[in-house]
């Protein structure tokens, strides 16, 4: 087995062999996702999702994924106002911890905090979205769904369109579409685009008919408002009329380039309705299904790991 | 079999002999509620409650029979906030398709949204409530509370009375106890009745005295104030004068006549206390128990047809 | 057996014998939480967790230790606001009991609320902590914490140190290791002490260097802001100066004296976060721990109960 990781907090510790690993065995929870059979992946284990900020999709879609493993799996609503302070934040993994949680899957507003309470648990912490810095399982759903579309995830041209800046869809993908030997574009106002960016071997655009030139993968982010604080907010109609992406400017793209969202979308802001609808184009269902997938796939490499670290601490 | 249905979202589509269908399979849910071996039921299937609206006591009566049944369920907390616009209704119907749920049971503030809803998804969705339009599974079980009280559910003379108005418990079940053949009822102030319910082949009354005359059934409803918008709305002291049931006015009805209230309900507003809690009469909590049953009944069904249409399209 | 209990509403009821044999078998459950043998205890059972204030980790408790031992378990959110009336709580527990659930866990803002539902209800009722009455699982949770730490639970010097007069806990405490023949001192300022204590026999000191004196375990209370009506209200740093536990007043404890807290903690209010991360001393996360397996424990006495007064009506 070449997965060797205790958590998964982001994609930047990940070798691209342990993303082969992961995208390999999603393959096969996604060919057969409701099968009676994976019920005793997670048997026994308990499974706690503690979301922070609030994330109807992603929830759901780790719940079903620990339920589908047959693992217990518990939510609890987290009031980012309980936990002002790092030292409560770390009293919660405390007191979870001594619980004896299996997998803990957290999402929180700040960056670091999930790596921070990875520190202090015994059990394996699956990061779903940690302020602006990574959200690993989105890259890794959105590599399953490519890899199915296009038949691989190598020598791509994929295009990343809108608001980077605030977007830890971006980072995590950018990451890893790098690792897998693409060629990452970003799209997008400067006001938009983070600093320092071009160290990631990207390449900037801030036309998106000039960046979708002949690209195979066209990915639009969602305007994060609620993440802009202070700076430099478009109007929706001008946003969309610069960066929206429509029938016309994905002309530009390859004729056969798939069109993705992480959702949820805000039609006609970053994309227009009949795009996101054109089953030829728009892999934006195929997107939620592989989440799922891939999600099981995780939780299932974590357990295995989890599972072969108690047994050698009781031989030793 | 005689249930056809693929979805459950409305008692307007249903055979009378569907109905009974429904009702002989929940009669035996109702003698044994909790057995073990119902798990099979429903095992390897993935139920999923969305609930736009709140209603504690119809949500938890539907994920106990899931539950009960063995499904895995998933509470999904909907805000109606984030779904102002038609289109995100449908993105978040799509989003829930592409996890794959079997049942989606679905309460909604607009008429027509589940049916809506119903028509982009592969699996069987139950209609929990939407608007002022139907409630399916509680005239079902008001059905089978009366139909084991009375030993049979035709040729009895029903009166449903109050809010009819704003009332898809009033809707749903005129329309399913019209089917098998009984006579409706409906008492309420002219305000508080629909316009054109004389199409429905019910005789309309003002005053309670008149209206309950050698009725077998006496079915209160809640006064929903939260949906009256702007018109007539009566005092609660003027109103339990009027139109609240007490000791009184049921003794115009027959002298086995039982009581019904779907519940929450207002003490002292519509239905006096005494009354409710008078066992020889109030059937009010064996109402709640029916619920359970006849949700297990309802997602048994549906889980059968969708098994069958699923063997039939591979083997196709 | 000698557990011979209904519902566990509170300390006061049981005899010595029944605690110890609560304790006797949580200690198994500690040793081994998550064995999935567990799984039979409650299988094919139905706990309902009703909680009408906020307690993410109580009520987080009572939910894994019913999934471990393979109950189906329901949270239910309620409102304090639906339940302003007296009957309002009767008639939500009337509908709950319609369901047939067999376990109910109940928290509620109003001391004897926990009880008058009990009276209604035909499954036993968990106490989980009702106004300032009782809290017994955290009583025994803290007793098992006690006798796996100290290796026995009598003839123990035991401080309760804080705001006595709004605890629960300290209520609960307090009658459990009477019963079981410890001293008990309290410490607090005279203000957050409870008029009529010295009848339940213990000693009170307003100094916690007098009070702390020798103690085997010193256990603090979170300051209750939230309970505290209109009396004094002393500033956090006052209130740490004098009744904060840091390491110069644990000093005046014996050498091995165990330092406790029922969590959340206010760190720097009613305890020094030094002394509260400290592992030779503090046994706040074992307490969590023991909180799992306490509650295990209690349910498995009540189910064996509850089946066997079903088995002899049936008999009968």
């Amino acid at each position: 087995m070449t997965f060797r990781q205790k958590h998964l907090l982001g994609i930047e510790p990940l070798h691209p062999t342990e993303i082969t690993t992961i995208l390999d065995l999603a393959d096969g929870y996604a060919d057969r996702p409701t099968d009676t059979r994976h019920r005793d992946v997670l048997a026994g284990m308990t499974q706690i999702n503690m979301f922070f900020e609030n994330s109807t999709r992603t929830q759901a879609s780790f719940e079903l994924a620990g339920k589908r493993l047959g693992a217990d799996v518990m939510n609890m609503a987290m009031q980012a106002s309980s936990i002002k302070k790092g030292e409560t934040l770390i009293d919660t993994a405390l007191t979870l911890n001594a619980m004896h949680p299996d997998l803990l899957v957290v999402r929180h507003p700040h960056s670091g905090a999930v790596d921070l309470l990875s520190q202090k648990v015994n059990g394996a912490v699956l990061n779903a979205g940690d302020g602006r810095h990574e959200h690993p399982t989105q890259a890794l759903l959105d590599a399953l769904t490519i890899r199915r579309a296009k038949g691989r995830l190598h020598r791509l041209s994929v295009a990343i369109c809108g608001d980077i800046a605030h977007s830890r869809v971006a980072r995590s993908n950018i990451m890893l579409l790098g690792k897998m030997e693409n060629r990452v574009r970003l799209i997008g106002p400067p006001t938009l685009m983070p600093a320092g960016i071009s160290e990631f071997g990207v390449e900037v655009f801030n036309d998106m008919e000039e960046g979708l030139k002949d690209v195979d993968v066209v990915m639009m982010l969602r305007l994060q408002k609620e993440r802009m604080d202070g700076g430099f907010i478009p109007s929706e109609r001008e946003y969309f009329h610069r960066y929206g992406l429509n029938a016309e400017k994905l002309k530009h793209a390859k004729a056969d380039a798939i069109v993705m969202h992480p959702g949820p979308m805000n039609r006609g802001v970053e994309i227009d309705g009949t795009i996101a609808d054109d089953i030829n184009r728009s892999v934006i269902q195929t997107q939620v299904e592989m989440g799922v997938a891939v999600r099981m796939a995780a939780m299932d490499l974590l357990a295995q790991n989890l599972r072969a670290a108690r047994k050698s601490s009781v031989i030793a």
